[in-house]
């Protein structure tokens, strides 16, 4: 069965007190908006509509920047839900098969969910997500006769009685795309407001005598974004929900209420992550690593049997293969590790490459730019870098090649050679006392003190 | 209408198991007397005073950090809260105005709170301020006919009907001056402990037929610190407090539990904050600007559009301008970064200044200690300092100067120049691998293993 | 009176998903088994004996990593808790005094509870540890006629009588050595599943006319881990119960949430552990200590009046002593450093020893491993490290000598020498403003691009 997304993204936000347009405040990492269109995504959709307006340009970046084959409408004036769908018209009233409507600041829909409503469309024309809520406060609610839905009215519309129901409208809804368009066409704005609300298609539809049915799910799933005390509230049910599965699947977490995932973090069985470690997005890591406390990851890959950190940085393109040890205050950015490569200690690796076995000094930095251009950086196998060494990329140091420490390395070392760039050291008897004393001297003249 | 504050700081704190005084340990980065005086200070007291006694010049020295004119009165001996009162006599009992005793142990009293206090004097001879609390437990009460207030009674003292009132005295009163002295003065210590209580004042207004009002407030202002849960319960409350408000004021916080905020930390709309950021003593950071996880910041200011961390150390008088880049393992000291410049790695800059737009390379340090004295590093606009580059201070580099990757600079750069300080490299063809046997040589001899 | 020990750490423990056996995943740094090993220890016992099973020879290695003395016995074949014991009854059955049997997965059992069961067997001959559940679900129940023990039903065989008892078995037991190994040899495996249980032993007592007694002890003591979550929820009791211990004893905790204490890890009075301080095994601290955020210690000692951190990282053998002060971006491992010693910024000292008032610039690093063997580093007392040092060990610098910033130091400094090993500074005008046009064209060239 074919289906299509039309993802609403166009609010303003005005509670978020932001200039960021709504869509684009971050959970687990990423963009509301790419969890919404994450969700989607797994149901292999034909396509996908993103309606956007309030900062237009940006979220449409956004969008484009999750999937590069998202179509994106402009919603010019913001005139309600129905009218929002209503822009996706033009693209989608002739598509064959389904729609579903979601939102860019409702995050957590989960596939299956999306799912089941896609097969209670062979019971009914139009099929609308509820939940129970616990406490159901100002939502819609989900008027029901038996298992058929037949209205869908505001709490502020809501007799008393209607009031008491707790099935909760959570505004995600699914039709044939004709159908869709079609029933959405006829939504009028005569009301106080003057918008067009996307729930009246349930009644429009009852008028034509189709069926309206309904799926539910966790409440969990529905959560809306609307301020910034929720979208941490969102964040705190992403990290609590991540911390769970990964305990479930293996995962050793000495903290986990300490560690943020992200959300495309992947991480494989009896893997130990220590307290404070923090997931940016595009992280993978094999099972047996070990990740320390204090880590920083991002873009990065981390394979079985290595070590990171305490206090290590690894940002996108760093590659580590097995049995690699990175230690603490090391970054490493756009590097690949071959495997049982060593850099233990206060290091800078950027656009480099370190063959296997190789050890890295402390305070080693690849000199990757030289106030123009980044450069590569290229290590051997088995090779040894002594402490304090600087790699003015682009340069190369070959297989099993030393640099001695405090050298400054400008051009390419062969394999098996010893390079060094370093005075060598002196000795002065006496002097340091000699020094001091001096200094004294200066400070006592300098502050009248002696 | 004048105002003025006695702060009671004397007592020992014995339950605080501490050497220190107890009004000295810190909540939100600064003592507990400061919070309770930064309270004070905002109704722009003609005077404050400030009653010590255990390690009374200790807590004399930080009354005078935080607002050099408190007036420090000391309380020999600790014989109650009323005469510890007293001890202030000397210097206010002739002032014009109001007096308003407050506790150094008692950090979260809102300066509206007192505000209304003085206001309600117009009614009241003696205003009271009262709370009502959820688990009243052992306070004093606050025993009301309509809205005068006829007694405070101690728990051990009142009746089964007394100890049913709910509202609680919080110790905290206002009256004028000269009538707090005089009534204070009337204060006896014929009692089981033979201390002279404070809250006495209330009866003896009473019998001269004057009237006592209370004031109220929600109870966690009147929030006292006597023991070392007490005070970490207290840092949670603060940190509860400002964190819901940065993100009411559009701060955005990714993990908001995971920030610690100082009593006077200052933070702009759509700034973004990092998880594990831990904020010092006078921090302010502008709109827009980005502070990323596992950062430290103190006595510092960042600019529009900055950003700053993963894991990145902010000292005090670090200044960093608009679009400044401070990178990870950096630690800035005592130092202004113009607009533009780029601090990626590695680096520590301490009494520097370093001109707009200028690249500072992984491993920089500015050499600003000589061992006997500090002294200042100056670097120009559009300079390009090279990795692992020593600025031995005092020295200066020109503007668009560039010093090559690993040089001790000891003498200052003109501008445009280019200072190198480095031996030139040199490499043993085979070396590597001779050194390489020769220590595994020395190792099989030393262990006896080939 | 004699005891020994017989620890169950035979389990698989399937629910943990993991390939580690379940007595060696780790609470508060330490295995469970060390828990267990740790309370019996207390006791001061003649012998303890622990049951392996599977992954057995990585338990028995964890095992006698804790305890040398500890006596290994392996259960091939997991048929219950009496079979279990039985494997000890070759080591056990005929020596002298009680036998406790503790289990490998039960950490928190303290020894004081341990002490009065001992206590108890002079009114009882077999005594079994209970506590009393808030939810009895699944647990066993203990069956009481006055103060003794009738029998323990397992939840799956009790009557509704019975399962209404909230007396629930811990599964500790203690008996004299000959008693419990008669009692355990005659349990019967005649049971749905086929296994022999250790809680047997109470009615096969009672048959015997022998009585059994009941000691009680907290739910908490009794916790159990079968599952990764279990596993999270112990670190977090333990971590609440040594948080809320530190603060009793008077250690400052600026954010006693965010701090993560080691099994043993021991703090003086008046120490300030600031937020984000994570310990791991052997860490003592002492009195008027500071360690601020973001640190990561392990196997050291800090001495009073010293202080560490933000970011620093003491690893095994870190000796600081009084009023050392170690910064940030610093790692230390295996090193002491005597009274005054500063070691400010991103350096790494290992396997070394540093002098008292001894200064060590920033970017310093002791080149301990040469590719082969490790090496030492000795630094005498008042000297200087200029920043950026490189120490290639083995070496020494003798008491008030000096290092130049940026010197490579390969061979010993004698005392008050000034020690030196880099070029001259030289400087090229206009070569700075030269090179970068130079790389801009190239830059061009290559992207085709002006």
């Amino acid at each position: 069965m074919s289906v299509s997304f039309v993802i609403l993204a166009a609010g303003q936000g005005t509670r978020m007190n932001s200039d960021l347009p709504k869509v684009l405040h971050k959970v687990a990492a990423a963009p509301l908006l790419h969890h919404a269109m994450c969700a989607g995504r797994a149901l292999e959709p034909s396509r996908i509509v993103v309606v956007v307006g309030h900062g237009g340009q940006e979220v449409a970046k956004s969008a484009l920047a999750f999937d590069e084959a998202a179509e994106i409408v402009i919603q010019e004036e913001q005139r309600g839900t129905g009218h929002a769908v209503a822009q996706a018209a033009p693209a989608l009233a002739t598509a064959e098969g389904e729609v579903i409507v979601l939102y860019g600041d409702t995050p957590f829909i989960r596939p299956e969910t999306l799912q089941a409503m896609l097969e209670a469309r062979s019971q009914h024309a139009v099929v609308v997500l509820g939940f129970t809520a616990r406490d159901p406060g100002r939502y819609g609610r989900l008027i029901m006769e038996g298992d058929r839905l037949t209205r869908i009215v505001e709490w502020k519309d809501a007799t008393e009685n209607e009031r008491s129901v707790t099935l909760c409208n959570s505004g995600v809804v699914c039709a044939s795309a004709r159908m869709l368009f079609e029933l959405v066409s006829e939504i009028s704005n005569a009301n106080a407001s003057g918008e067009y609300y996307l729930p009246d298609i349930v009644e429009i539809a009852r008028r034509r005598g189709l069926s309206a049915g309904v799926v539910t799910c966790r409440e969990e799933e529905t959560l809306g974004v609307n301020t910034r005390a929720q979208l941490a509230e969102a964040e705190a049910q992403f990290q609590a929900r991540a911390r769970s599965e990964a305990l479930e699947n293996g995962v050793t977490l000495t903290a986990p209420e300490t560690v943020f995932f992200a959300m495309d973090t992947v991480i494989g069985r009896d893997a130990i992550i220590g307290p404070y470690v923090h997931f940016g997005m595009g992280v993978t890591i094999e099972s047996g690593a070990e990740v320390k406390a204090f880590c920083h990851l991002e873009g990065c890959h981390i394979s079985r049997g290595a070590d990171v950190g305490p206090f290590a940085r690894l940002r996108p393109g760093a590659e580590l293969a097995e049995h690699v040890h990175v230690g603490n205050f090391v970054e490493i950015k756009n590097t690949i590790l071959d495997e049982g490569v060593k850099v233990g200690h206060l290091t800078y690796l950027g656009d480099a490459h370190v063959g296997e076995h190789t050890n890295i000094g402390a305070g080693t930095v690849t000199c990757n730019y030289d106030g123009v251009m980044k450069n590569r950086t290229e290590i051997g196998a088995h090779a040894f870098i002594g402490s304090d060494t600087m790699l003015v990329a682009p340069v190369s140091v070959g297989a099993r090649a030393m640099t001695a420490s405090g050298s400054v390395i400008t051009y390419d070392v062969p394999p098996e050679a010893l390079a060094f760039g370093r005075a060598r050291q002196e000795v002065k008897p006496g002097l340091a006392v000699r020094i001091l004393e001096k200094l004294r001297a200066i400070k006592a003249q300098k502050t009248g003190i002696n």
